[in-house]
């Protein structure tokens, strides 16, 4: 018998209890649901408890906060512990349901602070929330930070689309990009560094 | 204060460790690892614990087990729960490290019982493995299946080549086929139905 692992555990740091002490119920704005994931995704990689990335699940209609995620990856010694992944793992765990948009559930929106890796646009494909929120998509991220987003589909909103999710893109964009300089002048690591062509 | 989740958790099946204890530490060949992958991903439906996926991660060159996944999303409550995330993480974590392919490692292989979905596909990019074996990556699955998996990059392979990771095809295809129409002919749940175009 091999020491085989069977459980995956992946937990946010411990500074969310006391910045959701203060954080509101309900965000019923785009912009305020962005400036809370602008937050987070800025206290991760100061606090060095993760990379510059942060994303939330919220019910679209009432703004209501469903569950929040920062990238895990260092920490979690995970490579798919996005902030995407942990975000729609938590909502699905919160709610009892792999399907955000199951029978009787009100639509659901993931707000994140750039446009999802190639990992984490085929997460959102799969969770059943009807609505991406994006502060941009181009490519900022990765010039500033040295990550490597991977190629996604060219028809990456048609294809989201076509199963029933809608793109909002644009929301405090320039605050978005602000973050990844603030990131980029701090010199931390960048463990997914991109390579080859 | 929000009744608000921070840990996710995905495990594995109970069945696993019954079967590790009959499992071999090192499988040599790609057919060995293939049939314990096909073997998993068979259970792992006939058990109704999940869908027809498995995955294992194996030192490449001694064919050292290090971590198996299947697929959990309904029993896990979790969408991003594929066979190949569960893998990855639980081979990670095991080795303490988010980077399979990091200083003083050997090179890892991800087995998997067919081309990965788009989700997968990004988080094996992520993973540091340095090659890919799967048993095919036609249309087969989702026509048998009726699973979506996703767009993935047309230069799919290329990409993966960029970053180091070689792909290895049709190892024991038609028993993978097989296993696709036995899931179909058992008409089990599939909680993630193609939809539109």
């Amino acid at each position: 018998m091999h020491a085989f692992p069977a459980d995956l555990r992946l937990a946010l740091p411990d500074w969310v209890a006391g910045q959701l002490a203060g954080t509101p119920a309900c965000l019923p704005t785009p912009e305020a649901r962005m400036a809370l994931v602008l937050a987070w995704a800025r206290l991760n990689f100061q606090l060095d408890t993760g990379g510059p990335f942060a994303a939330g699940v919220f019910e679209r209609d009432s703004g209501r906060l469903v569950a929040m995620g920062v990238n895990r990856v260092v920490a979690s010694g995970c490579s798919s512990a996005h902030a995407e992944v942990m975000a729609l793992g938590l909502a699905q765990q919160r709610l009892g349901t792999y399907d955000l948009g199951g029978p009787g559930l009100p639509a659901h929106e993931l707000v994140v602070n750039w446009r999802p890796c190639a990992m984490c646009y085929g997460a959102l494909l799969w969770s059943g929330a009807r609505h991406l929120t994006i502060a941009g998509s181009g490519p900022e991220l990765e010039a500033l930070t040295g990550f490597d987003e991977g190629p996604v589909t060219p028809g990456w909103k048609e294809e989201l689309g076509a199963r029933g999710i809608e793109v909002h893109e644009g929301v405090l964009r320039a605050e978005a990009v602000a973050l990844f300089r603030d990131f980029q002048a701090s010199a931390r690591v960048v463990y997914n560094a991109r390579q080859g062509g």
